[in-house]
């Protein structure tokens, strides 16, 4: 079986071209030879990046997030908004322009798309240990309004487990750590 | 501070209205008076279940995805599309639509908002343990092609180290369940 599973691509139709995301409608072969069409979103994909702290304590920021209408707690993150930018280098950029911090180490957690139902988003999650502070340097609204809260993981643990905490790079970031730290 | 953070809406278009999702532009007018507009996806959300069973295997499914234009391997899951039905109903009945599988015990594992960025999709995650076998019955034609395959949990747990598997509410329960396991 190929990657595609027998499905193929026959068409695609660009619906509205936003800001960050593009809407479009694809349409695709079914190995019984049905046709059908999806609406799907493509996205330019997002760094995140969990600051833990020496004293097991994470750096997260409250943001204004347009698309639930209220402000959520969630990790440092950031668009792949530079071409051909490597997704370390983001973050460590969105890390030191959104709370201040620069890790002596940057080491990769995890690669997950978002909502493979519709969208092709990819994020990269770094953990970033052995920090130091930096100038804040914040673009767009949401960010120049963002507080930075410093949380004890535990205490992080525990919003998450009351769905408190909700942002899904956020639980799967802390859950990755959580899990790993018990093995090593 | 509210909920929204000073943040209030003005108004909203809804630009595309698809199958599943719609897409809309709204405005808002942040606490210092600026007004700017966000592109942001609506979604009825979904529910996804992670079956666990006795041997430590989980059954998980392959299914093609449009937006990715391949298939990929994850937990069941399924949209929230039969109005004011409960998540862990819509799970239930998910579990035994694709893998032909009935939980004895069915527990929240966690809620999560995929891509606050820019949608409002909100998934419902359920541990499904005490299975057994129940008739399929499949929607869809994506699902018709979906193959199910039975994982011990440790393959799993690296393949997503790899990132072969990278879809985030199949990291996310997985991730969960290894935490847990451990503090239990």
């Amino acid at each position: 079986m190929d990657a595609r599973g027998g499905f193929e691509p026959t068409g695609e139709e660009t619906l509205f071209e936003g800001r960050v995301i593009t809407l479009a409608r694809a349409s695709f072969r079914a190995p019984n030879g049905e046709s059908f069409v999806r609406e799907i979103v493509h996205h330019p994909g997002a760094v995140a990046v969990l600051p833990l702290h020496d004293d097991q304590s994470i750096t997260m920021v409250r943001q204004f997030r347009a698309a639930l209408g209220h402000t959520i707690l969630e990790i440092p993150a950031g668009l792949r908004d530079v071409d051909g930018e490597p997704p370390i280098i983001t973050a460590s950029r969105e890390l030191a322009e959104e709370v201040g911090l620069a890790a002596g180490k940057l080491a990769p957690l995890c690669v997950f798309h978002n909502s493979p139902g519709f969208a092709d988003e990819l994020v990269h999650v770094f953990l970033a240990t052995d920090l130091h502070s930096v100038d804040l340097d914040r673009q767009g609204v949401e960010e120049q309004h963002m507080t930075i809260e410093r949380i004890p993981l535990e205490s992080v643990v525990a919003r998450i487990d009351r769905a408190e905490i909700t942002d899904a790079k956020t639980v799967l970031a802390v859950a990755l750590v959580q899990a790993r730290s018990r093995t090593s």
